[in-house]
């Protein structure tokens, strides 16, 4: 099977920026090269494709083609009969968006092209489908080999890999995830199947957010079964409304409004009460702690706070997915997933431009 | 001034269930009526109204009257005149909306309506439309004196208050909010204005899961500028989405919905390669250690989550502001204030189903 990786993996950003071999360790090359490589170990036919590739040390270029990578700056020769097609692309989703344009007329019938973490599938499939109808390529799905990890360091094993599940309308085969599943597990990870909506918030960086925010909530659900007794729909209601505004402040206002409207001092004092039980609610401890030093954290969001003035009035807690339910009632499911491009861009854009 | 407190506060459920002497200290009576003596004791005019006092032990009964309470069961009696009413009612909506409509005709020109812990302060004012507009009642204005702790605990410091902050159309005037900020100040205590959707999140026992994910939000932040390098707009973007695909799978599908479609094994391998700074990612640590004991902590919700089979799809990451946004421009401010009023009924009755 012919499976083609586009995007060396900056190793400026890497070596220099991150330091990944003292925090985390392997050795270079890392990102979609090192994809690559253990591709090719596995006994795939692999081609990595980069128009930068003049300026990787020899030694590193060396190391992949002796492992049987081909190399090439041409994007349309890698694509040529791939089975896999998987995107290590830069994050500014333009360049992505190029390079899927370009090799989808390219890769093999039934072929399947995977995003990573650089950009998600969903958007990418939503971009995408003007290419697809134009050149009849419906027979391509769309899936991920998101690596939640640096490929190359020794954190990296595993991938995930997006679904049809919660989707209205998939994205890809059962042959195509399966042929994915494979790939990983022949190169020696496990493998995840996702719905193809989480595998950003659980691969990508953001992990961090959604890992403190989920062990957070059943930290809260367990002061509500144990000492609150509250009802479980209450605690419930409360982490989605909490998740919701929180959500809503920093998409709409940024890190700067989000500190400012929901007022520092006020957070402090209402969590007071709230530390019932300590040996179990260790988050809330640490939380509170750091309420206390933000001036520390974050200095300059601070500065930030203090001056902002929300730009335009906006419904804060409205629950995400009861207004899709609305939509779909007003306009129907073609209208909608038009309208949650949209959203997404507008979302994606917005967030940029406060920059 | 007259002010009136509708709600005693369940002695039962603090004294005994919460062991709120033990926990958090301070004595009986505690809630409403600990609200009621404390703004009698600043010198106002008040009355507090509960239709079971008969239930209450008579020398708390004595404690309150001969700080000045005037005491009844009779919800009208204690409206009569009042210029703020305060609802600490039960948490069954039903209940509130019910005194709310008895006692609205009665209150005195200009007065303000507050909830506290008990209901939103922007649910109640959209039920009571039909009633202001009957009664011909526009002179009533909408805030909370939220207390964000258990009123009668040494915790209980504050108050706060809810703004026209964010909202299109005024709930408050700023007479009545300046009146409700001395009344809190009077009797000792700090005033925080907030935004009148932020208040539940803040002042909510929810404050534990809205703390826990400001921190964490704030964490990564840390992380993305001072390791990661990333741009700022990414990371903004990153949170949002993470907090809104958690607050979708709560909402829509509970928490043995969120742990099984999140997947705990993934978001754990996930998260090794994002542990880069000890010192500074406290809050992932633990969040990484709470992952392995999820057994311990709340072995009934995996236990859900194996079960778990999705109802129907749903777009979990669809950004709430940007909906609203689309939605307004569809059918513009009037209807979308509508479907707003029904997608939080929605949300919360849904939920309650779920149970």
């Amino acid at each position: 099977m012919r499976v083609a990786v586009f995007g060396f993996g900056s190793l400026n950003y890497y070596l220099n920026k991150l330091n990944v071999r003292e925090r985390l360790g392997g050795e270079p090359p890392y990102g979609g090269s090192a994809m690559a490589l253990e591709f090719a170990k596995a006994g795939y036919n692999v081609t990595l494709a980069d128009p930068h590739l003049s300026k990787v040390p020899q030694e590193i270029l060396e190391k992949l083609e002796s492992a049987g990578v081909k190399l090439t700056e041409n994007d349309t020769e890698a694509a040529e009969g791939s089975e896999v097609a998987i995107l290590f692309t830069p994050f500014r989703s333009g360049i992505t968006f190029k390079v899927a344009e370009t090799i989808l007329p390219h890769l093999k019938e039934g072929a399947v092209i995977c995003t990573t973490c650089t950009m998600s599938v969903l958007v990418l499939h939503s971009y995408l489908q003007g290419a697809v109808l134009t050149e009849g390529r419906e027979d391509v799905g769309f899936s991920t080999m998101h690596p939640a990890a640096i490929p190359g360091t020794p954190q990296h094993q595993h991938y995930l890999i997006a679904t049809n599940e919660l989707l209205r309308n998939p994205i890809v085969t059962d042959e195509q995830v399966e042929k994915l599943k494979e790939l990983a597990e022949k190169s020696g990870k496990k493998a995840y199947l996702l719905p193809a909506e989480l595998v950003s918030p659980v691969g990508d960086m953001g992990i961090v957010t959604t890992a403190i925010a989920f062990t957070g909530a059943l930290e809260y659900y367990r002061v509500a079964r144990d000492v609150l007794k509250t009802k479980r729909s209450m605690t419930e209601f409360q982490v989605a409304q909490a998740l919701q505004v929180i959500a809503s402040l920093v998409a709409k206002y940024g890190f700067g409004g989000l500190i400012k409207l929901l007022n520092v001092d006020a957070m402090k004092d209402s969590l007071k009460s709230m530390v019932l039980d300590k040996e179990g609610q260790p988050m809330t401890i640490k939380a509170s702690e750091l309420l206390e030093k933000l001036d520390e954290i974050a200095p300059e969001l601070l500065e930030e706070a203090e001056k902002f003035e929300p730009s335009e009035p906006m419904y804060l807690s409205a629950p995400s997915p009861m207004l899709v339910e609305y939509m779909e009632d007003l306009i129907g499911d073609e209208a909608l997933k038009g309208i949650l491009r949209e959203t997404w861009k507008k979302f994606y854009s917005g967030v940029s431009e406060r920059q």
